[in-house]
């Protein structure tokens, strides 16, 4: 296919005022993308370089979205609201440019898959004018129905229009079409408005393209590749099908996931081979893990890389730029951001590592806290091979720690350390023999003082 | 209906030894709230005033339930267990004091909604004597049919009794019902117990009231609303079904839920319009979240206040007594109760903030403890506007910081300090050069004296 | 049952390269305990006290595994692969040895019940001479029907060869079957490889066995017996099976679980009744928990013991040897790891307690770290009873902290406190006015200057 060039319609001007949001309705994200970004990856994944984005207000953003992921768009604005045939032709002056193949889809139909577009334009490839993409829902009752003839379709009937016979037709149109290039605006200009609402349907396309003797075919696809979201639970809804096409995915290539239904990627989560995840984990975007890790339940990681057979949690958050070396660990209640933990570095408890380089083999105990912000600045700690911090330690950056050197329980680090050196930083301890009982003594009677009142 | 009295009976007296629990069946909590509170809810909400509770043990503490929802309550205890229409009776002080309209409810089904028992009244205001709530289960088997003729319910008939053809109708016996107040006592009066097992059945009144000549009708309402708990089993179930009733509400009113299944509402929390949950959030009661506020994973929030466009975690800790202004900053491993926590203030890490104000756009570095009790007092940390914690502090309350002030990390602070003053309480750094490696000699020598051992 | 010997064949030699796993398909785990060793558990119930394991690759492993549950295990290599029939026989050897009863089951079934092997057992205990355990799946296409006259079970016809009316039946062949020892191998020894594919199946065996005029019945055990694991896909669901018969159990035996969905069991976890479990609860292996405790949302316990009414979380941590007395109290981001906590004693924030005994009543501040670890060897901390550990301390192990004493908050603690005297280790607080006017402003200055550049 990448022989015949492509423009893709998308058709983002809904205004989702159901969704209740300030947000845009195709910006709201699924698994950490909006959900223009998921349409747009499925057209870029099935050779849709070029994009005419028809959009109404919001436009900005909902085009920053689609670029992130294809580069070649044109963004079209939709002043009026005559329908979807109206909607496209918004797009005339990108369809007039003269493309192989064209194809139509929406905005707000996250779950549309790469392979449903593919086979669309293979038909075309095969030399059809019009293909409609058609679905078999559990109930039909309301769609438009597809009527087939000797492998041809050759009308869309709605419901309302539709015969007893044609009721029980369950194939039912799901509003993606693929469209042959040069066929494309005679047919879409000659779509009407005459009909009860005053609108234009794309639909209507079919019915023109057979009386013109073209070649309309419908292809069946999945029906989540035509769920649209027009409410914050069916955005939910979505999320739902999209974390389980991924957690099947990634448990059929090698990675055990204990309780699925509980771990939630990111859209660009990658994790290798023989990882293992525990329940509840949450990827924000940008993470990546090697073979043999494990991630502990209770785990939160963004923008984070974690290498072989390293090990995260329970309870362990890396932030971005985390990025974690072999045999690396961090344990509960540790977080972790923009630090670089070396081979087998252990970072057990209750800690905050940020802005730092830890060497290899180090051990961070218990409680330690890089100071990396001084009210003003970010400073950076880079504590070296083989170091041992005490625990409860404080290590004011920026401060370096030298290969091997060994900080006491409870210091504040402020100065460098020389590789090699003891270096501490903690008052010395005083006992007050039997002052513990006056102590209590003094409280009682301040209680009995008050009660006493 | 406000200008109709009406008079709720709840039957609350049944042992619930399924539960094998010491805690009355009906006092088990669903979303944080009694089992029978719920019940009271939807009562309330339906304009029922006042309550009669028919109790067996444990009568103190469901007494203390229901009133926690409604003011009038009369108590009655169900001293013998001759089926629900003695229970009912067990009420008879109370019914006698002539209300308009009565209702017979359950005690242990808490999701019955406001909705259906209106629905009741309703029939009644229009002139009914008997009101029964139907519904159509998915299996009726086991279920008393509800025999309909010309739109009048002329009798409740067993699984048992039942003919084929009666045992055909999916319309059941949902148990609750209403009557018309002067009917009441009259007909529940008439019960008898002259059947196999001895006992007096409520639904007897159908065929009382249909030969007595009064006006008898079914109404149907959907079958949660009589989902009864008997194990911690159904317990789980209802809650479940109740959490997913009040999750859907919430998106539908523009909440953002990215995972709606892990995120458990108490009864009554309060969350604005374009808040965004993240998966894996519980609430305990007394919770309000302000319009753009985020709150992120595996966050756990009780007794809380967060204003608009602030966040809490991911791992975020919120106690009762925690009111963060807009804006403000609850990071990870973060504990906050019974504070004040300003405009734009940052918590970010491993931080617990007890007792406490935070002003305006202070800095509270991480590892931040405020010492608010000292075995045997709490006391109050006052912390200024703009002030910066450096990292691993301790505040050690009652203390004041003042506005603009800046602690240096690792210091213990326990007395006030002035405002824009520069605070430190830590030991001075010490480095002895070379000392690390003689230390790591001297335990490998110890490691080679056991082995030699 | 016990007064019959019984011979369990278990095969495990599968390849399971579906898994994509560099661990043995029967090693994975379910419930932190592998698949075969599940299967193990099941055979010992039914009072199979003799395994015979048929191995391919990884034996020592999977030998270690069912030995974990069996002591009497005899290890057969199965070197080809040449059909069920076959593999059975490389166990020729142990079953010779003349056992009364003998079953046959599969490695990678996890979810076989104890139940249907002592069914199974029971037929022969009758007098059966074959037994076939055979399910009714939800659609039956592709299995072996169980085709049955009179009672006997006379062949078991695979799809392909199954007439209409025989595809109708909806019992199926589950694979699973128990021979009376004395006529097992010779039985087993007449199954041939006369077939299209030129393997030896083990249900040749029905056929052979009724022309013998041996008595062959067929018994129905639920489908779950026999789901075998070939992805992590089906491990995944294999394991959400297993949790949900836990969770359902243990609710009917009286612990509240609010959503029982959010909560993972290990396969030996304890629990008594009246335990309140929040959401979002794991349980690594080795856990009790008594009568009255709660356990908090977001908590993960693992080799640890909580006493009656003690509290956990919610962001409890307790590790291997952690064990709470009653009414001990771990609250949110505490860790607790091989250490004895006494009869009340509280331990509510941000803390590392390790390796460590705390006194009965003793109050353990926020951010106190046990500092167990010096690099080199992990040491003791001793809190003694009605000890008072003020916030944001370090107790530098190997110390002990006396019966009453008092620990002031941000103390480094390093020699013994001895009982009754109040001990304290932080510098003292000096305070510099206005300087931190000065340090913003020198900030603002080098802001300047760095822009000025």
């Amino acid at each position: 296919m990448a022989s015949r060039s492509c423009l893709t319609v998308i058709l983002a001007a809904g205004e989702g005022t159901r969704m209740k949001s300030s947000l845009p309705k195709v910006l709201h994200p699924i698994a950490g993308l909006p959900i223009v970004a998921h349409v747009a990856k499925a057209v870029h994944g099935a050779g849709g370089s070029d994009i005419a984005l028809v959009v109404g207000r919001g436009a900005e953003k909902v085009e920053a979205a689609v670029r992130s992921i294809v580069a070649n768009v044109t963004v079209h604005e939709q002043t009026e609201r005559l329908g979807t045939g109206h909607a496209v032709l918004a797009a005339r002056e990108a369809i007039a440019a003269g493309y192989d193949d064209m194809l139509v889809v929406f905005g707000d139909t996250p779950l549309v898959e790469t392979a449903a577009l593919e086979q669309a334009r293979a038909k075309l490839a095969e030399g059809a004018d019009v293909v409609v993409m058609g679905f078999r829902p559990g109930n039909p009752q309301g769609y438009g129905r597809l009527i087939e003839q000797d492998g041809r379709l050759i009308a869309i009937r709605e419901e309302k229009d539709a015969s007893e016979a044609e009721k029980k037709i369950g194939f039912c149109n799901g509003g993606l079409m693929a469209l042959r290039g040069d066929s494309a605006l005679p047919l879409l200009g000659k779509i009407t408005n005459s009909n009860a609402k005053g609108e234009y349907y794309l639909t209507d396309v079919v019915e023109i393209a057979n009386a013109a003797g073209k070649s309309v075919v419908a292809i069946e696809i999945s029906p989540d590749n035509v769920i649209g979201i027009n409410t914050r639970a069916e955005l939910a809804e979505a999320e739902a099908i999209w974390q389980n096409r991924k957690r099947r995915a990634m448990m059929l290539a090698g990675v055990t996931i204990q309780a699925p239904e509980t771990v939630f990627f990111a859209h660009d989560t990658l994790i290798e081979a023989d990882v293992i995840l525990e329940p509840n984990i949450v990827f924000g975007p940008g993470v990546s893990i090697a073979s043999g890790a494990i991630i502990h339940a209770f785990s939160h990681l963004e923008g984070a890389k974690v290498g072989p057979n390293a090990t995260v949690g329970p309870f362990g958050r890396l932030r971005p730029g985390a990025d974690l070396s072999a045999k690396a660990k961090v344990g509960n209640f540790v977080e972790v951001k923009n630090a670089k933990i070396g081979v087998g570095a252990k970072i057990s408890h209750l800690t905050y590592i940020g802005d730092a380089t830890v060497g290899a083999d180090a051990n961070v105990g218990a409680g330690t806290i890089t100071c990396n912000y001084d009210g003003y600045n970010k400073a950076l700690t880079e504590i070296g091979a083989n170091v041992f911090v005490g625990s409860n330690s404080s290590l004011v950056a920026p401060v370096s720690i030298g290969d091997n050197a060994y900080i006491a329980s409870g210091s504040v680090i402020t100065a460098n350390v020389p590789a090699d050196a003891l270096a501490f930083g903690r008052a010395r301890q005083e006992i007050k023999e039997g002052r513990a009982v006056q102590l209590r003594a003094r409280y009682a009677a301040q209680k009995l003082a008050k009660k006493a009142d």
